[in-house]
C-alpha cells in the first residue's frame, strides 16, 4: 500500500471523499514504469493540468519556468496545488500565491521547507493566535551535515562529496554553502508570518565555505557548536530583520542538538515563548509525507493564504550589538598579534579571549579571539581596516555567538 | 487589545468571520471585574451553554463532573468546545468525543497537552499522512521542573515547595509526582494517534519520588540527564505498548535539552523518522496561546475528531529488553554487595559498571550499578529476590537507559 493509499484510507475513517490518483504526466511517458490500474499516464503535463475533471495537481519535478506555468496553469483551471519545490516559490512565489488567493484555491508547498516539519502547517494554523516575534532555523540539511562531518575530523571535500553523492546537496552547491537556499526558506516562512512578500536580495547572507574542523574544534571546548542560522526578528507591523549567517550555539540547547543532515526551528512569541520543532529536512520519504500531509490538508478545504499586504521591509539583523569569535590565517611572525589588537582596541572592540595553537606548518597559522558584545558597525570598521593589512592572507572568519553569557 | 482581539483581527483578514465575545459564566457575577463592553455576565453556566445564538463554548474553569455536564450541554446545543481541561478528558474522553463526532461539532483540546505545543494540531492535521509508531513525551512539566532544580543540587522538598509557590504543580503533588498526570496525557495522545479510548488503569505508572540529587549527579558523570517519560509504541492496529516511567537520556539529545517546566515530544514513524517539538508545558500565556488556536480552528471548521474505533488493548512497553541503571541504599557493613551480585547474576543480568561512593555518613550508603542489555522479567525477579533481603532498605531506583550504546 502507498503512503497516499495509507492515508487516504485513515482520510476515508474521517467520513471524508476517498482521494485518487487519475493521472501522472512525465518526461517519457512510454517507458515502463509501476503505475497503478487505471492511472493515465501522460507526457503533456500542461495540457493535464489545464484538464478538468481533477481537484488537485503535486508538482515534483524541480526547476522554475516550467513549473511556475505549470503551477498558474492548474491554480487557473480551479485545482488545488501541492508543490515541494522551494525555488518556483522563491522567484515566483508573489505571483502565484496572489493567483491563489485570487481564484480561491491553495497552494501548499510544506514538503519545500524543513522537508517533514510542519512547520508551514503550526504557522498557519496557530499564528493568528500566537504572533511570531522570532524565528530562529537551520534550514539546509547539507550545510549542517557537512559541519557535523567537519565536526568529526572529515575534510571539507570530503564532507561536501559525501553530501553529494548521497543525494542532500543542490547540483551547485555553493547554493546550500553560501547561505542562500537558507535565505529562499527564510523567505517563504517570513512571508507566511508576515503575510508580506520579501525581497530576496534584501537578506544578508553568510555561508559556512570557510569553516575548518579546527574552527569547530576550538568552540567545541567551550561546549558549542556551529550552525549556519536563518533568522527573522519582527521589527514593525512592516519591517523585520532578517538573515543568514553562521552563529555558536550551546551544544546543549535545542538547535545544538540538531544533527546530521536534520533541520530545527525555534519560534519566539509572546503567548508561547518559545517553541522548539526538529526533524529531518530533506530525502525521500520526509518529503513524501509533508506532500501527502498538504494534500490532505488540501482535501479538507485548509491551508488558504490570506491576500499579500505588500512588501517587507527587510532590515539588517546584525544591527544590534552581540559577541563574536573571529579567526584570523596569519604568517606566524612578530609583531601581528599586535597590530591584530590595537586595530579592535581602536574600534572599541573588546577581547574577552585569546589563543593561537601551537601549530608546526610553515604557512598561515590561525588566532582565535573572543569579544565582549560590542557594536558590530564597530567590528565592520576594524576588519575593515584589518583587511588592508598584508598578513591577512584570508577574510577572518566572524561567527556571531547566540550562547548566553554564563 | 487581549490575545483574542489580535487574533480575531488576523483571522478576518484572511476573509474569515469576526470572533466575538458574547457572554463570560463566572462563579460570583457580581463581583466587579474588567469585561469588555456588550459582554454579558452571567452566574448560570449551564444555562450559557444551552442558550442558542453562540458558535462556541470555552471551558477553563477545572475539575470534572461540572465540566463534564457543561462540555455535553453546549455539544448537544450544537455548539463547538474548547477546553483546557486535562482530567475530565482522561475521565469522561470517550464520552465527550463520541457526543461530539455524533453531533458533528468540534471538542478542541490543544492547551490540555503540552500547553505551548501545537503537538494535537500537529498529530490531527499530519497523522493520516504520517502513521505514528512512537511517542516519547516529556508531558509533566512539574516533575521535569523539580528533576532539573534537583540537579542544581535544591532538595525534593524545596523544589516542590518552589514548583507549588509558582503555580506549577497540582494541589495533589502526588497526580504530578507518581506520573498519573503524565499517564492522562499520553492516554489522551494516543487516543488521537490510534481513534481508540485508552483505557487509564492499564498504564503502567513509575514516578520520580524517589530520585535523589545525588541520583542526577550520578548519571550526569555519564552525560546523562533523568527525564520522567510518558511513551507510546504501536504494536498492531488493536494495540500498544504505554507506560510512564523515568529514563535516562542524553544530555545533548532533543529531549535531553527539555529544561525548566517545558514539555518535549518525540514522534516516530517510517515517512519522516522522528520529530521533535518543545516548548512551555503550562503556564498562563501558553494556554492562552493554545486555547486561541484552537477557537480559530474551530471557526475555520477544522479539528472534527473520527469516531472512535474502540478500546485500545495497551501492553507493558518494559517487555523489550532495555539497559537500566540501578541503586540501592544499603547499610554500609561486609557482604552487602556480594548479595545483591550474586541475585542479579543468578537471573542473568550482567552488570556493566558498578560504584558505591564514599560517604561520612553512618546510614545507609547508595551502591550504583548499570545493567548491560537485559530481559526486564528477568529483573524483575532478582529486584523481586532483593527485597525479601533485610539490607534493603527501600525499594531500589531503576531507570530505564534510554541513551545509545557507544
Amino acid at each position: 500500500m502507498t503512503l497516499l493509499e495509507q492515508a487516504s484510507r485513515a482520510h476515508l475513517a474521517r467520513d471524508q471523499r476517498p482521494i485518487e490518483v487519475v493521472a501522472v504526466a512525465v518526461r517519457e511517458p512510454d517507458k515502463p514504469r509501476r503505475v497503478p490500474a487505471g492511472v493515465e499516464v501522460t507526457g503533456d503535463a500542461k495540457a493535464l493540468c489545464a484538464a478538468p475533471g481533477h481537484d488537485a495537481v503535486v508538482e515534483l519535478i524541480g526547476g522554475v519556468d516550467i513549473p511556475r506555468e505549470l503551477i498558474a496553469t492548474a491554480l487557473r483551471a480551479g485545482k488545488d496545488v501541492v508543490t515541494a519545490n522551494k525555488a518556483v516559490l522563491a522567484h515566483h512565489g508573489d505571483e502565484l500565491f496572489a493567483l491563489a488567493h485570487d481564484v480561491g484555491k491553495r497552494l501548499l508547498f510544506e514538503a519545500s521547507v524543513a522537508g517533514a516539519v510542519p512547520i508551514l502547517q503550526a504557522l498557519q494554523a496557530g499564528l493568528p493566535a500566537a504572533p511570531i516575534e522570532g524565528l530562529t532555523g537551520i534550514l539546509n540539511g547539507t550545510c549542517n551535515r557537512i559541519l557535523a562531518d567537519l565536526e568529526h575530523g572529515k575534510s571539507y571535500a570530503d564532507a561536501l562529496a559525501d553530501a553529494q553523492a548521497q543525494g542532500f546537496a543542490e547540483a551547485d552547491p555553493s547554493l546550500d554553502l553560501s547561505g542562500a537556499d537558507a535565505a529562499h526558506k527564510i523567505a517563504l516562512l517570513a512571508t507566511i508570518v508576515t503575510g508580506r512578500r520579501v525581497p530576496l536580495d534584501a537578506i544578508r547572507c553568510d555561508g559556512i565555505e570557510a569553516v575548518t574542523p579546527a574552527d569547530l574544534e576550538y568552540g567545541g571546548r567551550f561546549g558549542w557548536r556551529l550552525k549556519l542560522l536563518a533568522r527573522y526578528r519582527r521589527v514593525d507591523d512592516e519591517s523585520a530583520a532578517i538573515g543568514v549567517h553562521p552563529a555558536w550555539v550551546d551544544a546543549q540547547s535545542p538547535l545544538g542538538t540538531v544533527g546530521d543532515e536534520d533541520n530545527g526551528i525555534l519560534l519566539e512569541g509572546p503567548p508561547f515563548g518559545t517553541l522548539v520543532f526538529q526533524g529531518k529536512g530533506a530525502g525521500g520519504p520526509p518529503t513524501a509525507g509533508s506532500v501527502v500531509a498538504d494534500i490532505l490538508r488540501a482535501a479538507r478545504g485548509e491551508g488558504q493564504l490570506p491576500a499579500s499586504r505588500g512588501d517587507l521591509r527587510v532590515v539588517d539583523p546584525f544591527t544590534t550589538p552581540g559577541r563574536y569569535s573571529l579567526r584570523f590565517m596569519v604568517p606566524d611572525r612578530p609583531g601581528i598579534l599586535a597590530g591584530i589588537a590595537s586595530a579592535l582596541g581602536d574600534n572599541d572592540i573588546s577581547i574577552a579571549a585569546v589563543e593561537q595553537p601551537p601549530t608546526r606548518s610553515n604557512g598561515p597559522v590561525p588566532i582565535y579571539m573572543i569579544t565582549h558584545e560590542v557594536e558590530t558597525a564597530a567590528l565592520d570598521r576594524a576588519l575593515e581596516t584589518l583587511a588592508g593589512e598584508d598578513y591577512i592572507s584570508e577574510s577572518p572568519l566572524r561567527v556571531r555567538i547566540e550562547v548566553e553569557a554564563s
